[in-house]
């Protein structure tokens, strides 16, 4: 397996895990609720991307660094969607 | 920075993304209810880790192939509860 070859694999991968957050997004903006959501699952995995990014960034590897930078973008919003819609449900 | 210490940051990395899952886990134990949770996020999200664990075992990076394989089960938990107790809800 060439070097290219696993970098395209990394890609995909990135993209995947990256983008399944938009799927919850999408459910949350169409409902509006974000009770069974877990906050600290989000912070956590924040916690733990912004290490991952660390680590992409001192391997030299694109798909890891772009794929947590996008990663952080997207579990932001949902932290920042759980903390507006579950004010609104109490 | 050393290949040790950028191996530390990947094995920290590893273990905060994928315990992140635990808090969910614990949550959907307590409440039983997982309505608000995207299922298709979660069967993209390993469709994802597969790859990652593919990509982890081809760069011989064993922080990426830890944190990809205990994910894995983790996520997998998280969807046999939602097809549980989304039906037991309906």
């Amino acid at each position: 397996m060439s070097d290219l070859h696993i970098g395209i694999i990394g890609i995909i991968a990135g993209v995947l895990t990256t983008s399944s957050f938009i799927p919850q997004i999408i459910k949350i903006l169409s409902t509006k609720k974000t009770g069974d959501i877990s906050l600290i699952m989000y912070i956590v995995f924040m916690t733990g991307m912004s290490l991952w990014l660390v680590y992409g960034i001192f391997l030299g590897e694109l798909p890891i660094i772009l794929a947590n930078v996008a990663g952080l973008v997207l579990c932001l919003f949902v932290i920042l969607a759980k903390l507006r819609f579950d004010k609104a449900e109490r």
